[in-house]
Parts: C-alpha cells; sequence; structure tokens
C-alpha cells in the first residue's frame, strides 16, 4: 500500500507556514502501516497541481492531499481533484447543515463562498469536520488509486483524521494482517540518549519494530507489530516493553499518542483526590494555562498566583521584602517562599514556583537559563535549580515540563 | 527563475521530524525574487532521488537538494546528484582541511565515511560549513537547471544560506527587477469576510499582487510588487495598502510577518508608559503567559491572579462572596469586580479579567463558549459578553486574543 502526501497551498510554497500537517499524516499513515514514499507541496495553482496528480497517480495507491478547501477563491483542491477524476460535486447534507448552524449562531450572514466549504464529490464518501466548516472527502477510482482531501488547519485536519479518517482508512485497506501499536512516552532522557540505551534492540527490530519520536523536551517510543492473531501480538509488544522499561523506566511516564505530562497529572490528581497551587515568575502562568488546559482541570486546581515583578512577590504572596533584597529573586529562598505562600494561600494540597532568568538578557547577575523550581506540601518544601538551553520560550517551555514532571513524580510516590 | 526544493531523508517521509528547512528556503528564495512552484520530500533512496531530480530537471531553473550529504550510508544525495549531472567528485582542500582540524581537536580518529563530506563536484562551487563538516555544492550545468546541495541540519544549513548560499546565488542570477513585500495584519475578522470585502481587488491584481492567509484569530494580507525602481514600487504598495485600509482598517493593528497581537500589545505599554495586569479564570494564566512570552514584558507587567474556583476568586481578589453567589462567576458583575479588584491589588494601569464556560461541559446553566472579558482603570471599568465557538483550547484562545485587542484598542485611543 503505497501512500502519498500533496500539501497544497501557496502559503507553503512561499514558506510563510511550516508544512506540519505533512509530517502529522507521514507519521499516522506510517502507523496505519502505509508506505509513505513521496511528499510534495503545490501551490493554489490548478494547472500545476493536476500535474502534481497525474504524477501520483501513477506512484501511488492513496493520494492524501491537504489544504485549499476553504472558501476562497484559490481554494480550489475539491474542484481540481473532482475535474481530474471526472466526479460530479453535490452538496454534503450534514455539511450543509452545520454551515447554517455555524452562521446563526453568529447571527452573521452566510456569503456565497462559504456554502463551497460542504461540496463533496458524488460517488465519494464525506468526512465530517467537528472543529470547522469544511467538508473532507474520500473517494476510491474504478481502476486508479483512491484519493482523500482533507483541510489545511491542524486544528481541523487532526480531529478529522482521528475521528473520520481512520475508521475509513481501515475498513477500505484492511488486510488479514494487521498492525498494533503502542506508544511509550518518556520525559527527563533525550532521544539520543534513549537509543543508545535501546541501540541492541533497535538494531535486531524486525517484528514488533521499535521507532523513537523526539519532540520539544519530550520523546515518545512507538512499538509495532504485524500479527495474525491479536493476543500473540500483544504478547509480543509486552515483552518488548518490558525489557525496555528494565532500562528507562526511570523516564516513562505514561502510553498513548495524545496523553501529556499535563494530562498525566491531573489524572493522577484527580485519583489522589489532591490539589496543585502555583506561584509564577518567569513562566508568567504558563504552568496554570496547562493545567488549565485540560478538561476538568477545576477538580484539581483552584488558581494561583502570577507574581512577575519583585514587589508583586512581596505584595500577593505575603513574602517578607527583606528575604527577596537579600537572596534576590532568583534564588532558592524566594523560589521556596513561594511555593510554601502559594499552597498557604490557596489552600493545596502542593504548590509549585518558577522563578528564574527567561532571558534574552541576563538576571540579576545570572544567566538566561538559570532557574529555581520548589514544590511545597503543608510540612515540607523542596527546591531544584536547573540550567536550560535555548531561546526564552523554549527556556518557559522547559521550566513548565520540569515542574509537571517533579509534581507527577510526587504523585506516584 | 523558478526554483524548485527537494529534502531528502526517510525520518521527513515517516514524519518523525517537521520540515523546517523546506520552509525557511521557501521563505529566502522568494525573497530574493524567485519563484518557488514545487517542494518534495524524498527518502534515502536512489531509484527515487534520480526520479524526483529528472522530474525537476524538465520544470524547473533552480534546484535546491537539502539533507544527505553527512557520513552515513544512507547519506547519498551527493553521489545521486553527481551521476545524474555526470560529474567526477573531488575532495574539496578547505572542507578537508576542516575535517581534520575538528577531529584533532576531538582527540578521535577520523573514519573513512568521514572524509565522503568533504567531497564536492569538479567543475562545481563549494560552499564551506561553518558549523558542521559537510561541505555544500552548487553547479550550473551547461544546458540544463542549477544545482544547490545543502546540509540537513538546520543549524548548519541556515548560516550557510546566508553566508554562502546567498552572495553566491545573487551574483549568479541577479536580476534588475525587485521583489517588495508589504504585510498587513488583522484580527477581528474572519478570512473569507476579509476577501468578500476585498473581493475586486483581489480579483483584478496583476502588480501588486494581494494574497490573504489564516491562521487561527488572525488574518494577514502579503501585498508583493516587482519593480525597476524601488520607491516607484513602495508607491504603487501605499496605494493599495491605502484603499484595503479604507474598507478594513477597523481591524487592522499592525505590519509584519512576525508582529503578533501581543507584540503591539507591549509595544504600546512600553510607549505609552503604562502597565497591565489581569485576573483570570477560564483562560487560566494564558492571557499572562502571552504577555510573559515577550521580551522586556516586565516593564509593562507586574503580575496577576489566576482565580479558577469560586474561592479563589472571592479570597484572592477580596471580592465579596455574596455577590458572586447571586450573579454567579460567569456573569457582567463578576467579571468587573475581577478587573477592578485585579486593577487596585497590582496597582496597574489597566488590568483585565477573563471568566466563562471553556467546556466542553455546561457551567452555571452556560454553555460552553459564554465567556465576560472586563477591562478596568482606576475610575472605569467595562465589560463585554461573547460567545465563542469550537473546542475548549479555542475558546480559551478566542479569550485571550480577544482581551488583548480590547486593550489595544485602548492604547490606541
Amino acid at each position: 500500500m503505497k501512500a502519498e502526501i500533496i500539501a497544497v497551498g501557496t502559503e507553503i510554497l512561499l514558506g510563510q507556514i511550516n508544512n506540519t500537517n505533512t509530517t502529522f499524516l507521514a507519521e499516522e499513515l506510517a502507523g496505519l502501516g502505509m508506505e509513505v514514499y513521496y511528499q510534495s507541496v503545490v501551490g493554489d495553482n490548478p494547472k500545476r497541481l493536476e500535474e502534481v496528480l497525474n504524477l501520483a497517480d501513477q506512484r501511488s495507491d492513496l493520494i492524501v492531499l491537504c489544504g485549499g478547501l476553504g472558501p476562497t477563491d484559490d481554494d480550489l483542491t475539491k474542484q481540481v481533484t473532482a475535474e481530474h477524476v471526472k466526479e460530479e460535486l453535490v452538496f454534503d447534507e450534514r455539511g450543509y447543515q452545520n454551515l447554517l448552524a455555524f452562521f446563526e449562531k453568529r447571527e452573521r450572514p452566510m456569503t456565497e463562498n462559504n456554502r463551497l466549504q460542504a461540496l463533496v464529490f458524488k460517488d465519494g464518501e464525506s468526512l465530517q469536520n467537528s472543529t470547522g466548516l469544511a467538508v473532507g472527502i474520500f473517494y476510491q477510482s474504478e481502476n486508479g488509486p483512491s484519493y482523500l482531501l482533507l483541510p489545511g488547519p491542524p486544528n481541523e485536519l487532526k480531529p478529522m483524521f482521528f475521528n473520520e479518517a481512520i475508521p475509513l482508512l481501515k475498513r477500505h485497506f484492511q488486510q488479514d494482517e494487521q498492525l498494533i501499536s503502542r506508544v511509550l512516552r518518556f520525559y527527563g532522557i533525550g532521544e539520543s540518549e534513549l537509543v543508545t540505551k535501546l541501540a541492541d534492540l533497535i538494531k535486531q527490530q524486525t517484528n514488533p519494530t521499535l521507532a523513537s519520536y523526539a519532540k520539544p523536551n519530550e520523546v515518545t517510543l512507538r512499538l509495532t507489530v504485524n500479527t495474525l492473531d491479536e493476543s500473540e501480538g500483544k504478547q509480543k509488544l509486552d515483552q518488548l516493553e518490558k525489557e525496555i522499561l528494565s532500562r528507562v523506566g526511570d523516564f516513562f511516564y505514561g502510553y498513548g499518542e495524545n496523553n501529556s505530562l499535563a494530562q498525566v497529572v491531573v489524572r493522577l490528581l484527580k485519583e489522589n483526590r489532591q490539589t496543585v497551587s502555583a506561584a509564577e515568575s518567569l513562566t508568567a502562568g504558563s504552568f496554570q494555562a496547562l493545567l488549565g488546559s485540560i478538561p476538568g482541570a477545576s477538580a484539581v486546581y483552584p488558581g494561583g498566583f502570577v507574581t512577575y515583578s519583585e514587589e508583586t512577590k512581596a505584595q500577593f504572596l505575603e513574602i517578607d521584602a527583606t528575604l527577596l533584597k537579600k537572596y534576590g529573586t532568583v534564588s532558592k529562598e524566594c523560589a521556596e517562599a513561594m511555593a510554601q505562600q502559594a499552597q498557604k494561600l490557596a489552600g493545596s494540597d502542593f504548590a509549585l514556583s518558577f522563578t528564574g532568568v527567561a532571558g534574552p538578557d541576563s538576571l540579576e547577575g545570572q544567566k538566561a537559563g538559570t532557574v529555581w523550581i520548589a514544590i511545597a506540601t503543608k510540612n515540607h518544601v523542596e527546591s531544584h535549580l536547573y540550567h536550560f538551553n535555548r531561546d526564552r520560550n523554549y527556556i518557559r517551555n522547559s521550566a513548565v515540563m520540569t515542574g509537571l514532571d517533579l509534581l507527577r513524580r510526587k504523585l506516584i510516590k
């Protein structure tokens, strides 16, 4: 099963946006056992898109197009592909209702061009868009390849792929053999260190296979087994997982493609019926915002403080100003006082504090990347010093993730 | 001058790394006035790379390849391209010296495969690598296209492009005509509404051209003119900009490719020597985290509160608990009290508050997406009710961006 990805959009050709959709689709298609041999990008130009489709027809079984399903004149993926496969465009009933509901709710008139987003192929299947307006399309040609058309905005493409495209692709292309995947998630170990520790397993891999993926501040391992028998396949994965965790288990925090450190922490807090608060300086609310991004966070997080200046540290948290003057705000003493006071004021089981130098400039004679993180309970406080690298926002993000992992380790004790 | 970008690497095909090199090269080549009509990705496979090169030969004047210049067995871009253009590979003197120096410094033996990184085309030009070992290559074929081979690691590719490739490309392909671009940024108007209002301008565009790009909660317009005379070109852009702003100027907030609403707000606050604080409920610190992401934010933002629960609203902000009970936390009264108290406690010129329903579930009988935002100064408070759409994090982000825009409008009054 050879698949190929075509991203459509002049803004990608001009380098104005990163082509993250292709990366996402490539990884997901590989997970479904499809071989992606080609990726390409073409601008919003009918002639060149047609050229690229002709080429793809010759070399691929499944052609995945993303982008160009929107309402503007330069959105023409659907029109060009329809003409390419000689399909008539018709309105999708559910997609059209979705459009009407959207504009009714906003009390704005629906312009003519917006209607085009509900057009689909007469003999194709529609993929509903739970987070936007453009309907996706799957079409299997008689003797040629199949086509999958997805919207360009990542927040529309991803849910559509997970909810609609995966079941559809499995239905159409399922084989007797099945691929079973398991994703292990690690925090606190770099990809190169991880693969070094697993070098022999990676080298001798055949079935299951083992692949590592690095994202900022996180590494995942995907174990995939190709099997005729589900329980035998799972057993093989269990065996490999056990071997992996015997070496790097200390850094393992969870399973699954979509299971962030923040999700795990919120789940553990819920299970323990405990709460967390925070007092943030350099991270300026990022830690709390990340907790708040998880549905149901209100059960475990009552609120907290952002004390960016020295004055607000003293005032909001009722910290002795002379302590701040004596030790500076980038200090163990300040971090511990912040965490203790946040815990006390919020009445939470835990409180974390973050204080340090986000950069680019130094602060109090300390280099950008210097960060103190403290964690307090009613009767205990401890703090840790870190030296993070790279730019301002990478440093802030590293601090947030490190804080989450500190809390996670307390919660599983 | 038609250029095309080919990224080589199986790790990109599998979606293991983002193809940021192509984005970078696309933007830089566009800036040099080259038209990039195609981008593609091919794995570490000689046959398929040769296929892609044959195709590129037919449609492009300059073929830029990146990746596959390293020392391992699967690095074969140089070898395949040399064979493709029938060029002999020879050692580059400077590149070889660089290799020797590197291994001498590290006191490690240079393995045979490492030497390959200094190989270049006999009749080509070498591009030195200031941050790595693989030498780049530029080669102009007799009657066909030109080829530019660059290393894959972004920290090698970027300096090589800036220091070596740009001067070389200018020398070989300098044109009298130049492209001048201007980016206008809008908030509070959807892409489809914007293009509807500018439909005639978009339809009749030739020179300058006009293109719109939508990102979550933001639309940009890029105006590009092709001109022999710089001041004449700028005049044309001024004219078009004036016409655009006469129609949608109310939503315009700034210029430039990298100029977010948060950057504009921090700049305006600095210029006005004013400060802002916040009390956040559903946004849980996101507004403050976004301010904190801008270098130098400490001059305009002392800190603030995240009051996620009803109790912390009463306690941290000293709001009368009976008011919260009477009106609920998703109310005008709560929002205004939060903003007023945050302003007072932080002693800031402005304070914003955010309270509402992030979802997915309803709260206090109000639907997900219902959000109150208030903005307070010492002597004034006002609040606005919004109904945002889509998922939890889109709703939270919409609230943050709307708050920023409310503040911006106050600051430019």
